[in-house]
């Protein structure tokens, strides 16, 4: 006969991010019980009493929830060390550009990749996130922009979770930058993206979501617009770069089409918090983009947590403005760059990113959802966010498989 | 017989890092032969017709020097996470400084640790730094104070080298803060400094440099020109942290006493900068720091460059104002925060950061060198330093030994 439970992991400390009365929804001396790779018991050691096949004695460290990395960008060929090199010595972005520098220059190198050698380079910075407790991971396309190439990025984000211990949402980006086929018909492009590449997309079922770049240097909110109704028909998630670089009013026209998350947003409006909140749409902040770029605009974070806008943190990895495949040293920069508390830093990178994907059944630590648990040899989880490179899970659970 | 070397690295590009025609001292399609842990021959592949023992094929990769990292404190007890959120729950300095928090609670953990607690959680951060590459460490006392721990901490630090694939430098820092017992007493303390512990610690071949902290919250270059004419005595190499906060001149100071590094520097004047060319005074910068205190006085990096004064890049790694494991980070944050390039940060880590110890068979891959030697899987040296938690060594030499 079957036991109640398959395993139970037990002395432990648990921050499961969940809201109770404590910091971190943190329960002393605990266990988690998991049956058929979900979460079925937890609470303190002295009130479970269930039937366990296998014991895990977790020495007292700390158990938390796998974290998820809500925007990535990691499928793209080449990199940008050049240009990188280049600014340093003083060659300006306008050189760079005229050289087929910036986006332009990944999506040429993403175009001439194959399959193969996009899966091998992508697959090597998932696994940097993995390393530190990664389980959940966004990825977008973006860097194709064309039908075969947008289709060969979503395909190879799909093969990273068939080959490692790690769920990928993927998003459709096609409103990323315009193709030089394009040039000068940006409305043009956005026909293409709507009425060309989604549906296909959609039915190929490679996207949980669509995204846009909504910024001068992007798209405009009317073109924006357009996406998010075709994604809409769709029933796809709706996600969206804005106010990144300036205020384009984006933040309130994604919310006026209940996306789930509004990222970068450094120039939004603290009155514009506001409209977040009916839509229950997450602000996702990426101090990667803003490290990396110099910028010194910083988000409205008293805002958000005035209008109790959950917060998200995610590294934006990607080869133009945040080459940075740690999302905890992300988490540390949200603390230090944008003054977010260690607490907000890791629900950024736990319950706030799994809703910023719009997933109910992950970062947090409860009865009934997926157990992806990583165990932490620490004193307090602020240890997580406040020391850069010096912490990877002692152990990992993976859907309840330790991986 | 024996042949004429033990083993020879083939097939790969090196960035030598010493001066040659070429940015990285870049030689391609070269090999390097080694004999007894020394780096005996280096050069272009159709130029090398030695006997050899054992081949090993690079197969087109990249080969460096192992790093150094020239400033670290990695041997503390305790941690200051719960000073960090604190702050950030906005919590002020004062209130945490009267609650016996900073560098004061991280004394008073030291002392109270055991020589096998600190052991276990300084070899974890050194092996964080190791897995990056790093072949040799500089480790500074300052966390005892008194005779029995600061001893203490030297004999970790040397405990160290023997337990891990690197070499360790050790720095007597004294003069880092004043103790307890000697409260509103600094003189006494400097006359302590000189008089019992530098005697005993040079005695027992503890140390090979000798660092103070000459700042206003530290000590006055009275007392810090006091320690360099002892250290001087015994014939101890000179460093000092200097114009972090504010400028003293200690830069100028420990220059006149031929000090082999002035470190952070973020306040130097730029007409100060030509003090230590006479000197061959090393400029050692923590972008770190820097970017955890928030800072905004940026190092005269320009001054620096037309001065030729060597710049070197370290982590300074340590509880307080630099929880950052990781060299390459640090370089990183050299070129988006000091605006160095990435040549500069690489030459930072590796041939400058060796001048910065006195050692001059390390940090470049030269014949007659250590063949400390790190392997990657990349296109160009520009990667290691623009891109963050990518990159780690594919196999690596220390001192002739694959580790
Ligand atoms: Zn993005
Ligand atoms: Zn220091």
């Amino acid at each position: 006969m079957q036991s109640q439970f398959d395993f139970l992991i037990h002395n432990v400390q648990i921050a499961s991010m969940a809201a109770n009365s404590e910091a971190y929804g943190e329960i002393k001396d605990a266990c988690v019980a998991i049956k058929n790779g979900n979460i079925e018991f937890i609470g303190n050691q002295h009130d479970f009493d269930g039937e366990v096949d296998t014991y895990v004695d977790g020495e007292g460290q700390w158990l938390l929830p796998g974290f998820v990395d809500c925007h990535t960008h990691i499928v793209y060929g080449g990199d940008r060390a050049n240009e990188f090199e280049m600014r340093l010595n003083g060659v300006s972005y306008q050189t760079i550009a005229q050289q087929g520098g910036g986006i332009k220059s990944t999506v040429k190198a993403t175009r001439e990749a194959s399959f193969e050698s996009l899966l091998a380079s992508a697959s090597s910075r998932a696994q940097a996130l993995l390393d530190e407790g990664v389980m959940t991971l966004e990825i977008k396309s973006g860097y194709g922009l064309d039908l075969q190439n947008e289709i060969k990025m979503l395909e190879v984000a799909k093969q990273i979770a068939k080959d490692l211990p790690v769920n990928v949402s993927t998003t459709y980006l096609g409103a990323h930058a315009l193709p030089l086929e394009y040039k000068d018909d940006a409305d043009g492009y956005i026909d293409f993206v709507c009425d060309t590449v989604l549906p296909k997309i959609y039915e190929l079922k490679l996207a949980d979501s669509v995204d846009v770049f909504c910024e001068t240097i992007g798209f405009n909110t009317a073109q924006c617009e357009r996406v998010f109704k075709s994604a809409k028909q769709f029933g796809l998630n709706i996600k969206a770069h804005v106010e990144q670089l300036s205020d384009l009013k984006g933040a309130k026209l994604a919310a006026s089409y209940n996306a789930i998350s509004v990222d970068h947003i450094e120039y939004l409006e603290p009155e514009d918090a506001f409209a977040l909140k009916q839509s229950n749409t997450v602000a996702v902040l990426l101090p990667g983009a803003f490290y990396f770029l110099k910028e010194t605009q910083k988000p409205p974070v008293n805002a958000l947590r005035q209008n109790s806008i959950p917060m998200a943190v995610a590294t934006d990895l990607n080869p133009g403005s945040s080459p940075i495949a740690s999302i905890l040293t992300c988490a540390n920069m949200a603390c230090v760059l944008f003054d977010l508390t260690p607490e907000e830093a890791l629900k950024g990178i736990t319950i706030n990113a799994a809703s910023a994907l719009g997933l109910n059944d992950r970062g947090q630590i409860q009865t009934g959802m997926r157990a992806d648990l990583c165990l932490w040899n620490i004193a307090h989880p602020a240890q997580l966010i406040y020391a850069v490179n010096q912490h990877k899970p002692v152990k990992k659970w993976f859907g309840g498989k330790l991986v």
